[in-house]
């Protein structure tokens, strides 16, 4: 069978499923939760053999080797994961909104799921488990297709997550895996209009991209991260100091990590060489402009294409700018619209940067690494989204919810 | 200039004016809108004979070409929608959500403008003045493709709200016009991910499905209404029979009007004759089922197909069904996910129903004709949206914005 057939005949399993998901209550669906850890732990042996014929077949490096590898505790931490997603607070049946008309029609708007889910992930087979929780917790159906090197990890992890389900007396099609890691099933997914309801890719910017431009499907998505770090001549320098180290070193592989460092003129020459030091000490290198490197000579050079670089490193591209207005004018020119902060005492002056930056997240006095659905309080996240429309930031539960217009009447007539 | 080419210098422009309109507060947007108005006025005599050429090289129907005319009336009346527009409620800088989390982080949902829209449309030149108000004092820049057959006054009328922009000193690229009706300029818009933020199209089935299915921009729209009104065993008939005249007559043409009549089996025999003749002396024609038929059975037959038609017209399907059950099942297989009604005294009955219609907009003991973003208290619509995705039903202001969090930090760093 061909990938679009195949996606074909999933996506309409997916769908009946879904729509006995949406009229389910929370009881079940978090009972289907527990029953799906409980089936990862009692298909420990199969899930850990099927991982040993991935990372056996592994060519890549190390730390790639580390994301694909499972191992008990690792299987135990999947299944806790959803055991905790079935504790978090339902996102359905919400109201919304509610009001009255004069004509007496009372409009009531409530939580809904959005539908079947596309979901396209590379490597960690975790995200599997995860996206497979969140999805169900949310009433939404979803179909995987995981990268080619779990190809075997996430398939076990499937046929578990279909079992707990059918234990628990949900359709095992709430949660199906692609038969396939080949590039022809997310060819599928992305042409899968009226088959999908939504794609939520999960990976490098390259996948993330071809997402984003080839979908005829709504997409969640960030391509990348390119945050800023923007310390304000009212800074408090020991603070801005904690600050800037955290966002930038505490990790720098994640998304919400700051990439580039603005400092404002007038606090330039006293403070820039107090964070570069910080910096340093933890290991990381930069690249810098003209007038830092008139305060800070030792540092590189940084290219205009530097300032465009999402590093994922431990690198930070340095600018000196003009005020809140020079830092929004360079994070407008360079920025992904992800999440960027200032750090300032002047609450007109962050007021005025929370206002004029456009990106999903926006912070005053904390570090970029706050992005995070976790560190939002939701619990889990699905991912991050910076398009521009459904959702912006981490996409946890409630992002994973639409809703409609329930409209009680007593016989109203439209005049 | 090719389409392409123009869209994106159009889409550039559009873009730097959105961010000085999200960055504009209340009273600038609504002195604009009041700027706009009177600009209309203004330009009553331009407008009016780029409407004559209009009208002059029209070939269609009467009905199509009294929707294209243009009068004095008709111009003052989309100067005063603009007025009206400026007295909504600002849609921005709403709070949506508020939290703080045991680290002291303070978290601000708020609403901001999506960016840059396109609109598609046909026919009705009102629509581009309609449009332009509300993505304007929603903070979105928008690029109109009018019709063909409304090429001159789309292009007056644009220039007149740009006129008034530019009195009220706001960029006059926050509300452009297509230089052509040409598909060419439809395609080009379709294919432009990054360049707009959202496509809104609104017109007959076909352009609505083209653009649902070839765009690689996010969409909100609604291709057809197959609504439905169902008659349950528990209706009060006095009620049924007002509801179902209403729904179905009012307006034929609307897309909340009903196509199809469910009626519950243990009343059949005794209310579709009521109903059947209120809607006959309206001047309704039918298609009926079997069941139907056998009770009233003058009614002419109904296919298969007839049941996925949207008539948008004085006629009706109609089908005897099972229970609230039935009627589901009914709305799953032919329903267009937008307006459906259910007519009944039992709570109970009305409950399943609409928690198992997976519509927009779900009534109870009202007319499907509701579905509209004035009567839902909007105070205006830009259209109504059956996607999955950020919005659906009326799409008003508010449907117009996006969100973004602000977190407000003492100095948090990320453990």
């Amino acid at each position: 069978m061909d990938a679009h057939e195949h996606l074909k005949q999933a996506a309409h399993a997916a769908r009946e499923a879904s729509h006995i998901l949406g009229r389910s209550l929370r009881p079940a669906r978090d009972a289907a939760l527990r029953a799906m850890a409980d089936a990862l732990r009692t298909s420990m042996r199969e899930i850990l053999d099927a991982n040993a014929k991935d990372t056996g077949a592994f060519q890549g490096t190390k730390a790639f080797l580390d994301r694909l590898t499972l191992n008990e505790a690792r299987v135990e931490a999947m299944a806790v994961g959803l055991e905790d997603v079935a504790a978090l607070p339902d996102p359905l049946d919400r109201v919304l909104a509610e009001w009255t008309r004069p004509n007496g029609l009372r409009f009531q708007r409530i939580a809904t799921p959005i539908g079947v889910i596309g979901m396209i992930y590379e490597s960690r087979p975790n995200v599997g488990a995860d996206a497979s929780g969140l999805c169900l917790k949310s009433g939404n159906a979803v179909i995987l297709r995981g990268g080619s090197d779990s190809v075997h990890s996430a398939a076990a992890i499937n046929v578990a997550l279909q079992r707990g389900l059918a234990a628990a007396g949900l359709p095992p099609a709430c949660v199906q895996n692609a038969p396939t890691a080949d590039r022809s099933y997310v060819a599928a997914m992305l042409a899968g209009a009226g088959l999908l309801d939504l794609i939520i890719p999960r990976g490098g910017k390259s996948l993330v991209e071809r997402v984003q431009q080839e979908a005829r499907v709504p997409v969640l998505a960030h391509a990348e991260g390119l945050c800023h770090t923007f310390v304000h001549a009212a800074a408090d320098p020991d603070m801005a100091r904690k600050i800037v180290a955290n966002a930038k070193m505490r990790r720098t592989g994640i998304c919400g990590a700051t990439e580039t460092l603005l400092v404002d003129r007038p606090i330039a020459a006293s403070i820039l060489p107090l964070l570069i030091a910080d910096l340093r000490v933890l290991g990381c290198d930069f690249r810098a402009d003209a007038a830092s490197r008139a305060i800070v000579p030792e540092l590189a050079v940084a290219t205009e294409a530097d300032f465009n670089t999402e590093w994922l490193d431990a690198v930070l591209s340095v600018a000196v700018v003009d005020g809140v207005e020079g830092a929004l004018s360079h994070i407008a020119r360079h920025g992904s619209e992800h999440t960027d902060a200032i750090v300032t005492q002047d609450e007109g002056a962050a007021r005025q940067f929370l206002r004029g930056v456009d990106s999903a997240v926006a912070l005053w006095n904390a570090s970029t690494q706050f992005c995070d659905g976790g560190e939002f309080g939701f619990g889990a996240e699905i991912g991050i989204a910076t398009g521009r429309i459904h959702a912006r930031g981490p996409v946890g539960l409630e992002q994973l919810t639409t809703y409609r217009t329930l409209v009680f009447g007593t016989g109203q007539v439209r005049p």
